[in-house]
């Protein structure tokens, strides 16, 4: 039986006075800690975003040939189709060599603060040319990749179109650029968003009482601001460590950035947006299970035990954050030349 | 000078006429050889095509998890951003092993009478199911295919969704036909489609004379029908055997399918749609300028000397091939779950 239709009108009306007022203490209180993703692309330092330039750059990011193999393309570890990772535990790159770390999305990575697990890029920019030279990733040179380019004349046209001004517009500096330019354009508005500008039916029941277990139980102190993560950095087991399956102890995380040893097992909070379809978890990626992911971070993280049915209210809150991916045309890429470099599936020993 | 303002409207009258008197011949030629793309998708044998199903099998080409280390789709080797393939000499499989031949072209591949440069697959259903199941390439099993599906419940819906009359829809054989269903959209029109179909203006003149030593050295009696190719079997070295760099003695072709000894060294005559951008060449890859290819054919098939300019004329036409790819809007992929078989990249020894 529906409890409204027992109560007078004036005690309804209270009732659902009081219901509104609470998702608007609830709103006012997630606005100080979160914000909505903006209705139109940002714009990145140093880097004016043009039409043209995000078309170059959506080519590049899917072009295999940016590879010294020609098998790998930024979206084979940064999937578009999966969430923006390539779901691995850690990515397989070149010579079938496994990476250090898990792939970390690359949608609405543009507001993350710093780039990688250990922040050691500033931007997107200057994150775009680590994998393209990484001997495990896609192990090319930044001469190769521009003798790539300048072997295919539309790609030469496209780069001019992209740096009008420029007396030399193909560069690798230019090829990060595209690139960042593209990966901006990468937004993925969720029901949250919808939440947070005043959509009161945008989430569940449980994905709002996940919201506010995700305050009160102080998740939102490390995982905040549009990302909900990804700007700033802290000792992953800052209450307890957690077991070396998942913090391996090779990998001291920001200690290498920074050499310093408050830094040693320090990694950037992970942004939480799509982060329900982006398994494997951690740095590590040895966590498939986000509700197990839940439980690790609130007793490594917070000391809290939280009990089996907030720690579901806060998946199904994350679950709030998987948001829609901006339709992608699959691009249709310059063919190579005679000029071209030769793909090379060989393992350079350095 | 234009030599129409120096003549008589009666002799212009003439020679125009006898110009689209040759123009119309030589359509009529080409036309007892070659068929336009027709535009409408064709039907293929016991496998109704529906907006469910091709829009099932654009997913399941895309997704990755199709192979056992999460790294390989159907589009790493056949990808639509390069022409429908994958631009490696042979293509780098599971554990970084190479595969035996050139991938060929996923593009109107529907039109071939058989698949594979040794036509062992009657049709892309069959086709479908070898790579991911060959040990260098995708290095997966039906069972773990069917079970990584039925593991997503977006997976399950659209099986349904495409196969609305069968009890038990997620199976191997209907991934494989959800993925032929796919792979009979992507057909690429051309200029030398519109020419065909009357447009005088599609083609230049180079091409025009390039189509018609196409037809005069006889090239087009092997490359024939609507992919110029892809349905009959000839011995490479018909009339002289081309080096071991370019026919590795290994590789017997059709033999192996046959086992008829005139079978050695046969192989499926390559569909010419598309080829001047899906280099390099011959089911070896050894060759990657067009040119050469076509030097290469005319003297080991047709025992023929071609002039410098007849060769860049033929390549010219060839160019008249490239067509356009239908738009395709990358897919989003359903999520893992707990039930989801974990990839794996490790090699297995058989």
């Amino acid at each position: 039986m529906d409890f409204r239709q027992t109560l007078p009108a004036t005690a309804l009306a209270l009732i659902l006075g009081a219901q509104t007022a609470t998702a608007q203490d609830l709103r006012a209180d997630a606005l100080d800690f979160f914000a909505a993703l903006p209705s139109t692309t940002p714009a990145v330092s140093d880097n004016p975003i043009t039409d043209d330039k995000i078309a170059l750059g959506k080519a590049l990011f899917f072009d295999p040939r940016m590879s010294a193999s020609g098998v790998f393309s930024c979206n084979s570890c940064h999937n578009l189709a999966t969430g923006g990772d390539d779901n691995l535990e850690t990515s397989i790159g070149h010579g079938w060599q496994k990476g250090p770390r898990n792939a970390p999305t690359v949608l609405n990575a543009v507001f993350n603060e710093a780039q990688f697990w250990d922040g050691r890029a500033a931007d997107l920019a200057e994150q775009a040319k680590g994998p393209v030279q990484a001997g495990v990733e896609m192990a090319n040179t930044p001469e190769n990749v521009v003798a790539t380019l300048n072997s295919m004349p539309q790609y030469q046209d496209w780069f001019k179109a992209s740096f009008p001004e420029e007396a030399d517009p193909v560069s690798f500096d230019n090829f990060a650029k595209a690139i960042e330019a593209y990966e901006a354009t990468l937004l993925t508005p969720a029901p949250f968003d919808a939440w947070l500008n005043g959509d009161d039916n945008a989430m569940t029941e449980q994905q709002v009482a996940g919201l506010e277990t995700f305050l009160d139980a102080g998740c939102v102190s490390c995982h905040n601001g549009i990302n909900l993560g990804g700007h700033s950095y802290y000792p992953f087991g800052l209450i307890e460590k957690p077991g070396a399956d998942v913090l391996p102890e090779g990998d001291k995380g920001r200690f290498v950035v920074t050499e310093t040893v408050d830094d040693e097992y320090v990694f950037r909070a992970a942004p939480l947006r799509n982060i329900a379809v982006t398994a494997p978890y951690f740095h590590s990626g040895k966590v498939w299970d986000l509700r197990v992911a839940v439980e690790i971070m609130a007793s490594s993280q917070l000391g809290a035990e939280l009990t089996g049915e907030e720690v579901g209210d806060i998946v199904a809150f994350l679950g709030a954050l998987t948001g829609d991916v901006p339709d992608v045309v699959y691009p249709i890429l310059p063919a190579e030349t005679a000029a071209t470099p030769r793909p090379s599936g060989e393992i350079m020993v350095e």
